[in-house]
């Protein structure tokens, strides 16, 4: 068993953003070339958000800047509208990922759209991309739905619903689309339903993970959407980050964690699991807190990572 | 889907011999008391081994005593040896798991027993029990192999491994089996392997799981364990004790955190996880320190538990 399982760090980016400490794009570059250099070909480095919002991601624009391209390096660039997807255009990123909601309450919320509004949100993006603002550098789109397994506004989110927003966004012509537990509030046996009716919604795209350990479950998710046939899991570093709706909750599963799963089990993730725990620890230095991770504290195992 | 899963309660056993904290009988009792209150219908209630070696574990009798027996309810006395059987045929303990090591270095260090020798005293146990030697109220029989995925003097124990000794106590009369991954070391398709040769080693036996969350894969290593059609599993309430081979990593994995799984997908638990987390709540202080489970920080989901 060999089977290679990409893991996009989201560290910099949804670690980082749901931390307490604001750490200075020089730090969150800095971050993202140590993480490169522990294994990472894919980073969700920056959001291009407003920084009233979320003041953590503030000069994405510098972060990117220290970043010059690399080849085989991706390096991603989350938006959340248009005007993200303006200034997104104007740095390197390779991908930008545009995070939407499976439900109309958290897009609402978040975005200040329905399903429908953020579909025809995408659907512009797309069209742009099509004009190549860019010219031939033109990022690659990924769409991320979030709240698939729950909801903090609607609640219980359906397989049929999930299954029609994923149809949607393939139909758009998005060809990688990430499948976010955003609270943390999924069970394996729900992963392997909403993975099944999604590839099925879908079946030439690329469906991506996106799990939280909110629940301690963020793992055994991961297992399930593996042994679903998903080939390309998020991680954050350390497991930093948090969940605003269960505030003393933990955040992204981290990667050092993911990763000595799989090593364990023979998967080939790329990724140097010493250098990455160096890396939780690193960062857990600059936020002020250990990182949250179960490597960072045990150790890993003869022969793993 | 409403396939029960039978989880066997072992903070007050597995959880506290690992804490720092060395708790009193009466506390201990009470410990139980409010686990059971919570919907534990088995529980580890006691180890038979010296205080000297724990003394987090001493007066079993005490514990035991102020435990009325109590129509479907069972409470486990741990025993490592003939004398651990001869304190607990004292008691009214309702079943003794004996804890035997898949390996020889666990096992000689542990119990001062090679494989062979454990095999023996195992054997010597069974026939005590046949001489009845508590009448009709003889405790029924579990064995406990430890170190089933991994062990910190022996290192990688194969499946063959596991397999021979599995078999070996099934052919001993013993009914039920628990596969440990005494280190958390485990991945879940380890797990899945060497559940599948445990069973085909001993068709006829019920195997149980007990897991640690040293490494946080815990709870996949609990999903692949069902998904091979194991319904017993080992927990500790709020994921309290640790691992002396890994200092300053969690304990078992947590009851609140396994039932919130489960519950939420739609398994019968028999648990109720408000109380739990608050049981959970309570040990923490009498520990002082907060329990580590997830649940008990981040609180469950609307109609789980």
């Amino acid at each position: 068993m060999s089977r290679p399982i990409q893991i996009v760090e989201v560290g910099p980016r949804d670690g980082l953003q749901n931390e307490k400490a604001v750490l200075e794009p020089a730090i969150r570059a800095e971050l993202a070339r140590r993480l490169e250099a522990a294994g990472a070909r894919r980073i969700e480095a920056v959001s291009f958000v407003h920084p009233k919002y979320v003041p953590q991601m503030a000069g994405a624009e510098e972060v990117m800047a220290a970043l010059p391209p690399e080849p085989g390096r991706s390096r991603i660039g989350l938006v959340l509208n248009g005007r993200g997807y303006d200034r997104a255009i104007t740095t390197a990123v390779d991908e930008v990922n545009i995070s939407v909601a499976a439900t109309d309450g958290f897009g609402l919320k978040n975005q200040g759209l329905d399903r429908a509004g953020q579909r025809a949100m995408v659907e512009a993006i797309v069209a742009r991309r099509h004009n190549a603002e860019r010219g031939d550098a033109a990022p690659s789109l990924t769409v991320t739905l979030s709240c698939v397994w729950g909801c903090p506004f609607d609640g219980e989110v359906s397989v049929d619903q999930v299954a029609d927003m994923v149809g949607a966004y393939a139909a758009l012509g998005i060809r990688e689309i990430a499948l976010a537990d955003t609270i943390g509030a999924g069970d394996p046996w729900a992963v392997t339903k909403k993975v099944e009716a999604a590839r099925k919604a879908a079946p030439d795209a690329t469906l991506r993970l996106h799990f939280h350990d909110t629940r301690n479950t963020g793992l055994a998710n991961a297992h399930a959407g593996i042994e679903a046939g998903v080939d390309v899991l998020d991680a954050s570093v350390g497991g930093i980050g948090g969940c605003p709706f269960a505030p003393g909750a933990t955040g992204n599963i981290a990667t050092e964690d993911l990763v000595y799963m799989l090593e364990r089990a023979g998967f080939d993730t790329g990724y140097d699991l010493d250098a990455l725990i160096e890396t939780a620890r690193w960062i857990g230095e600059k936020i002020g807190r250990p990182a949250p991770s179960a490597l960072s504290r045990a150790g890993g195992w003869p022969g793993v990572g």
